[in-house]
């Protein structure tokens, strides 16, 4: 159920033309009882958006912006200015579905190249315009909400037509890939050439590499090919002074690496065009499967061992004995009671999932791991878990839709910390989450593990509160992040946007956001770029 | 040969009371046949220093820095301000051989704690001091040198008492260090606990883990153990403005990563006080062995194969023809004649030296690295090599006046690129050298392999032009520098200091300068820190 549930990528499945998924009868039913949701919703209609403003763009600006790019290309329809607003969070679905008027962009412009983007930031900057670049709107933190600041009007910058694979070099293994290039079509167009990026986050098939950059973003199969930010060899940006270029060798001692202040920038410090990225060979097999460890305790201890001995699998995720327990009772394609029989005569009392993937080169590295993981007690379920998994891994969305249509308050956050801290840090959130909703389901995995920590990603349903269902999860939100502070990171990979900005002090310092600022006057003196995001 | 010169890690090794090693006479008469050089200089002593200039204190505010820290740490001596005067570069060997005057720092302080550290600064600010941070004071680069710039006058802080194991973290393999720590001492320190950093640069014996951090340093055997800022996970820095604490987690998406802008600042955006570093289990076993590949390009792409491929040894150390031939005629543990033969059998031609050594679980990944490197034609030559170069590795210091007594200019500079671009890199830097000194050997090596490219590793010796020692040097390291630009980077691992400083703009651009003069006027607003390092 987590998988089905933990982004959602799309504002409606239908949205988008696709079929919105039903949920099975089975999982409405198991809901019901675990939380108390009772379907009310399920033919509640969702309201009509609300108006949407006149564009504050003047005639002879829209007409500088339409002499830059073509007239078709800058939209001032409001419908088209409606489908990008702000990202793809609870509480921005809940709005949508609410009719609430929420920042609406004066424009949408959709630049067709690098140079095209810088001439935009230009006429922005003249005009005292906000601009927030756009690629899949998949931010579930406020990242792409169309803030206006304290500018006379804002824009949405839509990196769509930003598609290309500008180069690949076989022989350094970098491909340089343009902003708006979607994940499915990053891909294609590597595979092409024999490569990928092994990078898939659930946002995957909408999301943009401009936006995977933009955020620092981690995939479900990261702790093989890497985080975004290590795949990345260079970046270009617009800024409003100028274009910037990093990334002349795999690493430096030039000074600090400013590609890794560019990594993470989120549209505050420039509008990311290209990212050279390193690519690997596609591999020529894959293999997921399910393993059982008995705890969370013994599974956290499992990974660690897996990632301090170098024998990770490229998928690694570790779910704790809720979100088994959910696994458990609503993969259909699953005998769940005998396998619950099976591990009870085993002696596991409390088992937690444990999906391991590998990509290429998989009987030599799947031994390792194997051997390892059984000295740690693991007992292998085979492959049924993994691949139903790796079937259902983009399948969120298609399935969101139904559960708030059920009433659910459906949301999930995430946090990575050190190894020492881990399970106070799982238990401290579990416990704000549920002092704060009452009767929820909190359910959590790691899906990435370094040698010093990992991350914890959770899921949260309850029963939506119809009497303030915004104020409903702001709480226990912020309950949730609080008990963060201190222990760990206010996001793994979700990034700052508006949502975590508050948090953002007492992690990187007082200190840490005067650098970040200055920086920003450095590249935006006049502040154009994503108004309110990152550092507010 | 280019061992044991690579580096100095002092100014005299007698300095520090160590027996000064002559040159065997195989390697002097070796030198005169390649480059001409006939011993002149062999019984010239260092000329006398120039007289030391009054420390520009004033008594109040030395006062005030000796109620702070007591007054045998504020060291006021012309001995101990000019024992920290500068690096240990080419030049400034020179310069302190011939008695030429050098920027001097009117007071040495040595705090003991990072709160003391910090005290330190707020004193400087408040009096418009100076402050060059000292650790090894290995820079080859200009970093330490005690510039004043536009303030009253400078000190040396100098870090040797931060010399303390903060804490060590088992379960997170994390081990806190201050800054202070040489090499050396912060293995005693681990390995008490069953770790290492494994970070061995050919400064290991004398620079600190502040300086590692604040020059983004990288050792012998990073391809295994990683760069230093690979290890680090959290940073503590002193600056004008406060403390400045960095690293909650192992990867965080909130926002840019500033660890990567604190590692790499050369003590210009505050003073590194403490480190937190990832560290691994001291290994069991060592493997050290050399192989043979036949020709340079066949070299770099065996080596780029193993990168690829995740199966680099720890240690993956690829030297070019000259450099190969240089190791080869001064080797006496090696039966040179016979090997020669050996390989001349075997059809090589231009042998290439590879040395690879693994640290821990050698067997299972010694074999399929080995069988990698036969593929690639590669032929093992067993360990004397390999060994002997480990044990030399450190030695080049006390090899380094002699070779300065026979009257030898010889220097070191290193860079790295994209695969792509590295052999065409390889070549210019190599043609540079040659067409500014003549009559030179120039060799190079791989140190460090990545998956997108690799270092290079350049020592050069000539005749020292005794009528202009400084010019001669000056012109061939600005010729080097132009062959850098634009296919690769101006520093993998001696970052920038002074000399480098004129060619960052080229590599990070003007934004990027003008961000790091941004971050350095957040944290400094009144330039105190480090002046004229990094941005200049």
């Amino acid at each position: 159920m987590s998988d089905l549930i933990n982004h959602r990528i799309r504002r409606s499945w239908t949205e988008e033309g696709g079929a919105a998924a039903g949920l099975p009868d089975r999982a409405v039913r198991w809901l019901g009882q675990r939380i108390g949701v009772l379907g009310a919703d399920r033919d509640r209609k969702p309201a009509a958006p609300a108006p949407v403003a006149e564009s504050a763009l003047t005639v002879p600006v829209r007409t500088e912006f339409e002499d830059l790019l073509g007239a078709d290309q800058v939209l001032l329809d409001p419908a088209e200015r409606l489908g990008r607003t702000g990202g793809l969070s609870y509480l921005d679905l809940l709005r949508a579905r609410a009719g609430a008027a929420a920042p609406v962009p004066d424009a949408v412009l959709l630049p067709a190249t690098p140079e095209q983007v810088q001439a935009v930031l230009e006429l922005c900057v003249k005009h005292d315009i906000g601009v927030v670049p756009f690629g899949g709107g998949t931010s579930v933190v406020g990242g792409v909400a169309a803030l206006r600041g304290d500018k006379s009007a804002v824009i949405v910058l839509d990196l769509v037509r930003l598609d290309e694979l500008v180069s690949v070099d076989p022989v350094s293994r970098i491909a340089v890939l343009q902003a708006g290039v979607r994940g499915p079509e990053a891909e294609r167009l590597l595979a092409a050439h024999g490569y990928t990026l092994g990078h898939v986050p659930q946002s995957f098939e909408r999301a943009t590499i401009g936006g995977f950059a933009a955020t620092r973003s981690a995939g479900q199969a990261s702790s093989g090919y890497g985080r975004f930010e290590d795949m990345v060899t260079g970046v270009r940006l617009a800024t409003p002074k100028g274009e910037w270029r990093l990334g002349v060798a795999p690493a430096s001692a030039a000074g600090p690496d400013l590609r890794q202040l560019a990594v993470g920038s989120e549209g505050a410090l420039g509008v990311i065009t290209e990212v050279a990225l390193r690519v690997r060979p596609l591999p020529e097999e894959r293999q997921y499967e399910g393993w059982i460890v008995d705890g969370w305790e013994a599974g956290a201890a499992a990974v660690r061992k897996l990632a301090q001995d170098h024998a990770l699998a490229d998928v690694t995720r570790l779910s704790d004995v809720d979100e088994t327990d959910v696994s458990f009772s609503l993969n259909a394609s699953l005998k769940t009671a005998a396998l619950r029989g099976y591990l009870s005569l085993r002696g596991i009392r409390n088992p937690c999932l444990l999906i391991v993937g590998w990509e290429g080169d998989v009987a030599r590295r799947r031994r390792r791991t194997s051997a390892m993981l059984r000295r740690s007690g693991a007992v292998r379920i085979g492959k049924v878990l993994g691949e139903s998994w790796r079937h259902g891994r983009f399948s969120g969305p298609r399935q969101r839709d139904a559960l708030l249509d059920l009433g659910v308050c459906v949301e999930t956050l995430e946090t990575a910390a050190y190894w020492s801290n881990l399970d106070e840090l799982h238990d401290a959130v579990r416990a704000a989450l549920v002092a704060s909703l009452g009767r929820a389901i909190v359910m959590c995995h790691v899906s990435h593990a370094y040698e010093t920590g990992a991350s914890l990603y959770f899921t949260v349903l309850t029963a939506r509160d119809d009497r303030d269902p915004v104020a409903q999860w702001q709480r226990a939100k912020a309950a949730a992040s609080e008990a963060i502070t201190g222990l760990g990171t206010i996001s793994h990979h979700h990034a700052v946007g508006v949502d975590h900005a508050p948090y953002l002090q007492a992690e990187i310092g007082k200190l840490g956001v005067e650098v970040l600022r200055a920086a920003k006057s450095a590249v935006d003196p006049t502040g154009i770029l994503n108004p309110g995001k990152l550092i507010g």
